[in-house]
This record gives C-alpha cells, structure tokens and sequence, in this order.
C-alpha cells in the first residue's frame, strides 16, 4: 500500500473509488458508514476522538455508577472487517468547499463528498460566565468532570464548619428539564437517597439539595403534558426541588442569579438547557439557521454547496411541517445516516437519489430514577416501571459492542438488586475556572499539534 | 455530632477514645483499618485520593482492556458500617512527630498513634530527564496516560511519511524486568499479535516493536532462573526484544541512550526499573535507610519516634537475615497491616504488643500474556497455563468489592475466548514534558487548595 497520495495533505491509501470524507463519529456518521460498508468508495473518517459515545447514558457515567468505558467504542473497532474503510483522528478546522478540501490539524484532505456528522455542543446562549464555571453533559469527559466534581465537594463539605460554605457545597445545580437534566436530577437525587449517609456519615442528609431549573412551565417540555407531570412527581417524591419558570441568568462559581433576581448559592452547576449545532469554519453564513445548524434539503445536501451533506443534531432539514428541523435526537440521526447511505450509493451508482428522507418517529422516552421511566409512541403514553424496562432494553440493545452490553447490563443487574455503585471515584481532580479550561485546551492542542509537525514531511 | 474539635485543625468528630491516624489507602494501610474495625479507637483515615488501588492490574488497564474503575474501590464504600472509621482526603505535607500531628493541605490533625503506610513510588535515581519524559507504572493514571500515549502514538505512525519518525512512534520500550515490566511487554506483545492489523489494517505489523530492557543478567530477577528462562521464552515467542545487562542511561523523549551508549529512537518509555519508599516531610534523616524506606523494629514501630510505625513498600523491618528489609510486595504490606492492628489494640490495652512481625512468603507470580505465567511458592515452581489459572484466581479474589471482581471476571472470560479488547480509548489525551506535569500538579494541588481556604475558619 503506497501511503504518498498526491490526492490529500494527510497521508491515505491511494484509490480511484470517490472519496466520501466524514466528518464525527458520532450516531449519525457511524450509521451512515455502516450503510456504505465494502461499498466501492473510499472511506475516510475524521473525528478527535477515537471513540463513539453513547450519549443517552452519560448521566449514568456522571452519577450512577456506569464505567465510563462501557459506553464508548474505540472507532477503529468498529469497524473491524471493512475494506473501504481509513479513520484519521484529527481536528477539522475548516471546510474549504470552493476546492473540496477539508483542512485539519493533521494536514488536508480532499473529498469527493462531503459528509458534516459534527453533531452539537451546549448551547450557553451566550452567557458567557455559565459556560466558563459549570460543566454541560455532551460528552463523556463532563460525565466525569461531574463524577470528581460532585464528590469533591462533598468531601470539601465534610470539612467545613462554615455553615453558608458548607450549605453551596451540597447544593447541586442542574439547569434545563428536558431529558438530560430530569435523568441527572433523578440519578443525583437516588445517590442521595440510598448512598449519602453510608459513604457520608459525618454529613447529615438533609445538607444535600438537588435544584433542578427549567424556564418552561413543565419538565420534558417535548413530551406530552402527562410525562412531564410524572417526571415531577417522582422527582419531588425524590426530594429534588423543582423550579420551573425560571431562567438563569448568571453563575459565577459560587451564586447562582435567577432571571427574578433571587439568587442561590452553589459550587457547582451543571448545564443541560440547551445545544446547539456544532460545525467547522468555512460555511457561509447564509446557510447556518436557527440553533447553529445547518440548511439541509430533503436528500440531506446542504443548500448552495456542492457534494456537501450533513446529518444529525448539526443538520435542519427546514419545510413547512418542519419549520425548524427535526428534534435533536439519536433516531433522527441514525435515520438520516442509513437513508444518506443509500442516496450517496445511489447517486454514485445512477446519478439520481434513491428516496428523500423521512423519520419515523419512534416515540420518545426518559427515565426518571431506578425503575421509573416515561415512554411516549404516538399518541400512547406510558409510565412506571414497565416503561423503565422498555428504557433499559431499547438503551441496552443500541450500545456499541457486545462487551459493552455486558457490562452496562451487569451494572444495571447489581444495581437494581441493591442499588449499590461502586464508582465513586477522583481519578482527575475537576475545578472549572477561565484557567483551567484553557489550560486543558491547550494540552489537547498540543497533542495533536505535535502530530501536525510529524505530517508535514508528507 | 459536634464537628469543632479543639484537637485538631480538620473537622472530625469529638471522641474521648485514642486516635489513630493512618496515611495512605494501599494495602497495608486498608487491611491495617480492617484489622481494627469497630474495636475502641478513633480512626482516621487520610489519603490525597479517595480510592484504593489494585496495583498488580495496573498493566491491565494500561494495555489489556480493564475498565480503570474495575481496579480501584472508593474509600468510602470499602469501610461501610464502621463505627469507628473517618476519611480525609488530602496530602500530607509534613510529620510533626515532636507534637504529635500531622500537617495537611486541609489543616492539621493531632494523633495518638500514627501508622505511615504511604507506600512507594517509581525510582529513577536521579535520572531527571526520563522521569520527565516517561511514565511509570504505580497509579491508575499512570495507567491511562500509557493506554493514551501508545494509541496516540500508534494513531500518528497511521500518518507519518517519515520512516524514522514512524519508527521511533512504534518502538515501545520498557524499562525494567521485572513482574511489571515483563506483565506489562506481554500485554503489549499481545496487542500487537492479535489486534494491531485489525484496529490498524494501514499500519505493517513489523512497524511496531516492543523492547523490555533490563540492567541484570536475566528478567524476573527476585524469581528463580527457571521462572526467568519461562518469561524470556514466551516473551521472545511473542517477538519482544529483550537486551539484559543493559541499562538506560537517559531519555529525552525521542532518543533512549543505554549505557553502552548505544541509542534508540523511542517515542515512549515507560519506566518499571525500580521504586523507593515515599513520605511525608518531617521524618529525621538518620531514619532513613536504602531505598528512601523508614526504618522500623520487629512491631514496625519507627526507631526513635513516639508512636508512630509504618508498614508496607515505606517500611524497612531491617535485620541480619533480611539486612535491606522485606520485598515491595502487596503480601507483606497486607500481613503487616494486619499484625500491626492487632499489635496497636494489645498495646493500647494491655500496654505490650502481641508479636513480633514474621513473614509468611506465599510464593510469587507473574503473569505473561493470555494464558501463560510463572508461579513459586518455596522450593516449587510452576509455569504455563496452570500458573496462569492460579494467578488468575489468586489476584481475582484479592480485589476489593464484588462488583469489581465479577467486571475483572467477566473481562476475562471474554478475552480468553476470543481476545477482543475494546478499552482501545484516548480519554485524556497525554502527552510527558515537564510543564505539562507541572500544570497538572497544578491542577491538582488547586483542587487541594480551594479546600484549605475552606478550613481555615475552624
């Protein structure tokens, strides 16, 4: 295999099959690779990490005693067997579509299609202090940041006589009550209940408080009414303090500053309230809409550039039943990836598109604690237990690897039976601050920097 | 309970009982804890982490595909239900032994008894420049900094044109050969025989080679020549270089110069070629003995301090038969701990110790790849797969927590049948220079820092 390809900066096997180049491994691009497997194309996958995560379970990794392996996949694993397949672990830094190209911190690669599978990131709303002292949950390093963080204030709290410190130590923020923020309440707030006094016995139960702050008038705001009332339920049952209505409007590490201007003391804050889409540079601005995303056709073209696609939370397929797209969801975007398979092939094949993309909605579903879930298909609602086992074996059956089901599965036994998770650790220390985030961006960049140097030679 | 206790500057409960301070949460210090559960003392427990630690796995973290949390169990959990029992995390910065306290980064705390079990850390004596630029083998994020370090490595061979630079990237030397060190080269040999073409198709298998340097005249040098004939066999089989009666002179991170002056390009180093005893500030010189261990008698007491003993790796029981003390081994920390809980009751209430420490050597193990390991208990040795059965067992039932151990056991299974490791993930990328391991102490000792503050209105 000759490695010296005129055809790209960054070193790949020479082929004369097009080139689709993809960008993020996430549901999105690894369903749409599924899709092409062996297919004659050329695959080149470009993600920073060299892991696909299982998003629906980070709150588990950051609360409730889940490995955090068990929910990522190494991507050259994945894709074991392929033929067609090269990954490339690398930064996408911008889009050069005016000459095909995607230039990267490892060096440029020249693409025949195009594939943006970027996803999305937290969306701050520009609130800038938020973003610089809170930690989101996208991604499987805030789940663990949250882990050490959550326990390193209560061991900080252990030490304190100052009862105001120690009151904004065990008070746990969690911003947005959409599905994400109601899984991380109930899992916190269940931690709370069945661990707190055993692994904290110096530090009496009613210090620790859960807030969880939604600006909507109800939790799981795009569920239907009856969900969003038996998420409350259980979560007050649950001892969780629920403020709806409410908008933040600052935090600054120590005091968090409402939209009514009460404020509420805590070291730490998480942020679930919303995301948006997340992409390199290089496209023009009269393409990006609303949410950070992406102008999308019904074949997944993004609208005025050539052989360029996108899918998943950074795509808006916008029409006039859709005026914003679909929901940011995992099915929208393994459904988006499967159909672009096949119209990418087919275009490839016989110059035409094999059908335009329409989702079938599967329904929807959060759970809420150890055995309570909702779970919404059309118009029929369900909630309780049952609905929490149909949760366990959807979630279950869709991660990665068979080693990973049996260990997410194995956990999930042990925890059921006695709720015990032995997770609670401080592998690294966590403490957000302007400093400390740059500090960590800069040892990424660093190690892919010095990659960049290697490639040069090319 | 009342946390204001004029006897210390830490938070801790009031107790009229004697107190106990143990540092360090290794084997010696939990089994010493163990020993003395629930019997009338005032324990407390402090330790910079909140884990324990399974260091014998290590390796298998950093190559083999454990899960981290596997190997290590949450302080917390381990001492359940103890009656008598606090924790502390923090560091110990110094040993005020004329006034009977420790000084921490969180205040100080006043003991009746203190036990050192601290443990030790990688010797590189006096060799800055490697110390900088490796990684050793002794804690769970040396552990993932290596499984970083060598995909990352491996993931920039994937682009590198330049075959000196692709050289140096997949050369993996290892420095020591002893149990980590051979441990630790099969693993990786294995990687590359069963997985290298399959996680990377692009890269020739020949590229990547694995030396294990060792400066005596055979590996596994505290075991019989037998055990080391066994281990150097396998490991060759498996295509390892192994130079003896070699050393390393220096390493600045792309060169290795051995002390013949050859060199080798290497671009990682992983250092297994010696530990020393680690403590506090504080400790009189004269107690010092080789290998940076305290001196202590035959109840480990520490010579010529009041009350206060040490046990495991920091701990020289120094004599004529054994004129350098024990070996650095986990069972000799576990019996010691356990002796010296009885010994501390005895003495605390009948005034004298109970007996005097003597060593039960239940042989010794290493393990070298999938299926094969050497073990010797007295004059018997045993290699092979049988060796590796009752390696297996022995290490599967020392580790803490059920949950921990059927993870370890299910991880096994798989990879015994069909060698699929799917732990292949760069987490937190790494990269070895000195301002990078000062940011992180910084990162760390911040973290500390903050709750200093906190104390201080105590």
């Amino acid at each position: 295999m000759d490695l010296h390809n005129p055809k790209s900066g960054v070193c790949l096997p020479i082929s004369d099959l097009p080139r689709v180049v993809v960008i993020g491994a996430g549901f999105g691009g690894i369903n749409f690779i599924k899709k092409i497997r062996n297919k004659p194309v050329q695959i080149i996958l470009i993600d920073k990490n060299n892991f696909h995560q299982f998003q629906p379970l980070l709150y588990q990794v950051a609360i409730a005693g889940l490995e955090p392996d068990s929910i990522v996949t190494p991507i050259r694993k994945l894709f074991h067997g392929y033929n067609n397949f090269n990954f490339r672990m690398a930064e996408v830094i911008e889009i050069d579509h005016s000459n095909n190209k995607v230039i990267t911190n490892i060096g440029w690669v020249q693409y025949d299609y195009l594939v943006i599978a970027t996803g999305s990131v937290s969306n701050y709303y520009g609130l800038d202090n938020i973003e610089h002292s809170s930690v989101g949950l996208k991604d499987i390093r805030d789940s663990l940041d949250i882990r050490s963080w959550v326990l390193q204030n209560l061991e900080k709290a252990v030490i304190t006589c100052d009862d105001i410190e120690k009151d904004a130590l065990t008070n746990f923020v969690i911003v947005g009550g959409g599905p994400a923020g109601v899984e991380l309440a109930g899992a916190l707030a269940e931690f709370k209940k069945y661990l707190l006094h055993k692994d904290y016995p110096e530090l009496a139960k009613d210090w620790m408080r859960i807030y969880l702050i939604e600006a909507a008038d109800r939790l799981l705001n795009v569920m239907s009414p009856k969900s969003s009332n038996h998420a409350l339920k259980v979560l007050q049952k649950l001892d969780v303090t629920i403020l709806l209505n409410t908008a933040v409007k600052d935090y600054d590490g120590h005091t968090v500053l409402l939209a009514d201007s009460e404020t509420l003391k805590a070291r730490s804050l998480i942020w679930t309230a919303g995301v948006k889409g997340y992409f390199p540079k290089g496209i023009p601005d009269n393409i990006v809409v609303r949410g950070s995303r992406l102008k999308v056709d019904e074949y997944n073209k993004v609208q005025g550039l050539d052989n360029v696609y996108a899918i998943g939370d950074v795509a808006a397929q916008v029409s006039e039943d859709l005026p914003r797209g679909h929901p940011l969801l995992a099915p929208v975007a393994i459904q988006q990836g499967d159909q672009l398979g096949e119209n990418i092939m087919s275009l490839i094949k016989d110059g035409k598109y094999k059908k335009p993309f329409i989702y079938k909605d599967k329904g929807s579903m959060a759970t809420i604690g150890k055995n309570s879930a909702v779970v919404e298909v059309g118009k029929k609602q369900l909630s309780g237990w049952l609905a929490w086992v149909m949760w366990s074996t959807v979630h279950l059956f869709s991660i990665t690897g068979f080693k990973n089901r049996l260990i997410v599965g194995v956990n999930w036994m042990i925890r059921y039976i006695n709720y015990e998770k032995a997770n609670r650790l401080i592998i690294r220390p966590f403490e957000p601050d302007e400093n400390v985030l740059e500090k960590q961006d800069n040892l990424k960049r660093k190690a892919m920097d010095n990659s960049a140097l290697v490639a040069k030679s090319c």
